[in-house]
């Protein structure tokens, strides 16, 4: 599947890269190749010509000079986690991986911010940070193993985003290096700024399309002392859907609320050997729904009003977790859902996003369109936001199936999701694999500007050419 | 002052607007004309050549094509309540008011959004949704005169923003129309999005330069049920400014966090006639402090905690409001010192911003300078989001002076402000009067960048020509 787009990348240009970085940093043999070839997006693999891993913000400045006077592609990568292969090197050539650049330059905890690399570690941020009882919320069920700066590539969420945002809500600066190699900020350490177009937020979600994130300023906010967690099972999947709705229009604004069909808690359930859950024979789906804050006793009060509101929308019985313990295995369940259904089947993960009182109309809506194409889907998510993971399973689809009518019931999903008021990725970025249905959201107009700002920042098209939409 | 750049403004082209709007919307006689030649900002005035008033999206549309063909200058104009001058129609043309399209669409319960159109009165906005028990709380101290649509473009805050964010962090998507009429949405309805460039975040605050907001999708939140309000002087502006970064240390986040000199709320009491406030001879600033939530206990013990960090610094008598009259009548205090500057001296109002735990350097180097440059300042904002106004009042400077040497003045005032890390405006944007200042936070690979997003929008370069920089 490789496309060989040029033939430029010749033994001077891997010379010039050494002379940059260390010769040890210049990576060329097949095996090491191989672990950069693919990200966590489906089964596809393409292979770099070459990985480079820059330790600054200079250095990359360097390489990226080297690459834009040659037109060699470049392919950003951190730490390969993403799932809409926005770190594949399809093109071959340069694949720069930010793994070195690694460290938290400061916490400031007189402003409540943090300056760090792009190679941190998401979950790593947040323990540094915790350690000062401060708090940068946004977690992506792989915050174990990606990094801040594929977050910010693709403006990343996680469960915490129902009440505290995405990564885009932290983000206040950004340093990065513009494909030919000169290195801005694009705005100032400051909570408020109304100076000039907002180049931060164009650049979050930009899927290294743009430049190379360098460095990153963070807001972060107190750390909530408290927090309770449930399980609600409901013998309906669109009731539980619909229970989302109200559980907001009662006034509550819980930390979390996860929806996970029957399926994913029983196959999480089984790949991880965990007992902790019984799940009765006719339910449909559950609720993970978590609230935090100062003060316990009002916690308690808006878990016994959540959970009378789920009550009237038939649910069975709660699992309230009343232990540090039972709460980590309750979350480790959720965050481990993807890979359980990874190693049941090849599978397609779609990441719709919906306003979030139209989730039960989604979820009946695939479902009707999985049983005219013939396939089964699992589908959870952050249910608070209506952003809801429909994994599609290939089950006995056959392959020509697979990569090919498929297609359309794919089409069918993101038409009704567009018609619903929503878009084709809340998270998960469009990379490789979704950029061919960005027709279903965007009409020529919408196009247009964004091909136009792609060619403004990166003329010669070196940066994750590909990716997002084909210039 | 009126630049005149073109006469092409002809007969014709009003016949065809008048086409369009009909004919009693599109107003070129003197007395109009001057309503609309000046905005809040200092004494500037600038006399349009028409002013049109749509109704519709495609009415707006209809008129900017005719304009980009023959290349006449639009200003769009909200209520004309802003303070850098963005509504002001410097180049003459067309002024294209929106105060027609002032309809509130949809308040759509069930997910917690609004759909507006921009020329409704943002407290108008705000109290609609609060009869449903929703919340939209950026509110900028105009807000009972300014447009929603105004404050998008110049992502305006208020006291609230330091809880609750400011505009950019409501707005889910646009309708807008391009300088060329084609009508585009800029995102969808949704909480989070991963699906391309954020077109959103690159319209809010670019204050009318890169097309026409024509409708506005805002996400609410649940109003809070109480609130409670203090008024804490000290005997030390730069004690006052020091206590704001110790309250959030401690884990506290304010509703609102105002900083006013002693000058401020001096003024503003003689200008609204108000006998609230006594204050102490050698009190010299005041922090007005809100928190707000659904338990009035907490919230209790909350100001309890700040009242006590504030004592650590020095704090005169704290006068808690104990009724809403009280609060109303504090409330009003704050909002009206802006006015109550003007309505004594000329003055300018520089929009400055700093990482929160630097204001008392920011306060301190702002009175240095003024002394060095013979100014008075009197400073009042936002104080838990560091973004301080500074009014320099023209008292006894010469004329030569005030539009002379004091831009070195203010110059230095805002390499202070970079050398801390902020920037030169938080939330009244660069517009006509900023605009010499950029270089100071901008070097010319960002500029360039702007300029060309500018430029990818608008070619003909018609839409609010010559704000926030000359293209």
């Amino acid at each position: 599947m490789k496309l060989v787009v040029h033939d430029l990348l010749r033994a001077r240009h891997i010379e010039a890269f050494k002379k940059i970085t260390g010769e040890q940093f210049v990576i060329s043999d097949e095996e090491s190749l191989t672990h950069y070839a693919h990200d966590e997006t489906e089964d596809l693999h393409y292979m770099p010509e070459v990985v480079i891993k820059p330790r600054t913000t200079e250095e990359i400045s360097a390489i990226l000079k080297i690459c834009n006077a040659e037109k060699i592609p470049v392919t950003p990568r951190g730490a390969g986690t993403g799932l809409s292969g926005g770190a594949l090197p399809h093109l071959g050539g340069v694949l720069l991986s930010t793994e070195r650049m690694n460290s938290i330059l400061e916490i400031d905890e007189r402003n409540l911010q943090v300056i760090t690399e792009p190679g941190v570690i998401t979950e790593v941020l947040q323990n540094a940070v915790k350690e000062k009882k401060l708090f940068y919320p946004p977690d992506p069920s792989s915050r174990g193993s990606c990094f801040i700066g594929g977050n910010i590539a693709e403006n990343s969420g996680g469960p915490k985003a129902v009440k505290y945002g995405v990564v885009k809500d932290y983000v206040l600066n950004l340093e990065m290096v513009l494909p030919n190699g000169e290195i801005i900020w694009t705005g100032a350490n400051v909570l408020k700024n109304a100076t000039g177009y907002n180049l931060t937020q164009l650049i979050v979600g930009s899927e290294g399309t743009l430049g190379i994130v360098s460095k990153i300023v963070l807001k972060l906010i107190p750390l909530p002392k408290h927090d309770l967690l449930m399980l609600v099972p409901f013998y309906s999947a669109e009731n539980a859907c619909a229970a989302v709705g109200a559980i907001f229009r009662a006034g509550y604004t819980p930390s979390a609320l996860e929806f996970m069909e029957r399926d994913a808690l029983d196959w999480v359930s089984k790949f991880v050997e965990s007992s902790t859950i019984k799940i009765e024979d006719n339910v449909q789906a559950h609720l993970l729904i978590e609230v935090d804050g100062n003060n316990e006793e009002v916690l308690v009060q808006d878990m016994e009003g959540i959970a009378t509101i789920a009550q009237e929308f038939d649910c069975g019985e709660i699992l309230f977790a009343d232990n540090a313990q039972q709460k980590a295995e309750l979350w480790k369940l959720r965050r481990r859902v993807g890979e359980a259904v990874k190693s049941n089947s090849i599978y397609k993960e779609e990441d719709t996003v919906v306003p979030r009182a139209e989730l039960p109309v989604l979820l009946r809506g695939v479902k009707e369109i999985g049983k005219k194409y013939g396939f089964h889907s699992v589908c959870y998510g952050h249910a608070g936001d209506g952003n809801l993971h429909v994994n599609i399973i290939k089950g006995n689809l056959t392959d020509e199936q697979w990569s090919g009518s498929l297609k359309d019931g794919i089409r069918e999903i993101f038409a009704l999701v567009k018609k619903l008021g929503g878009t084709i990725s809340g998270e998960h970025g469009i990379g490789l694999v979704q950029k061919e249905y960005m027709d279903i959201v965007f009409n020529t107009s919408q196009l247009r500007l964004m091909k136009e700002i792609k060619k403004l920042f990166d003329p010669n098209n070196i940066l994750n050419a590909g990716k997002i939409f084909d210039v």
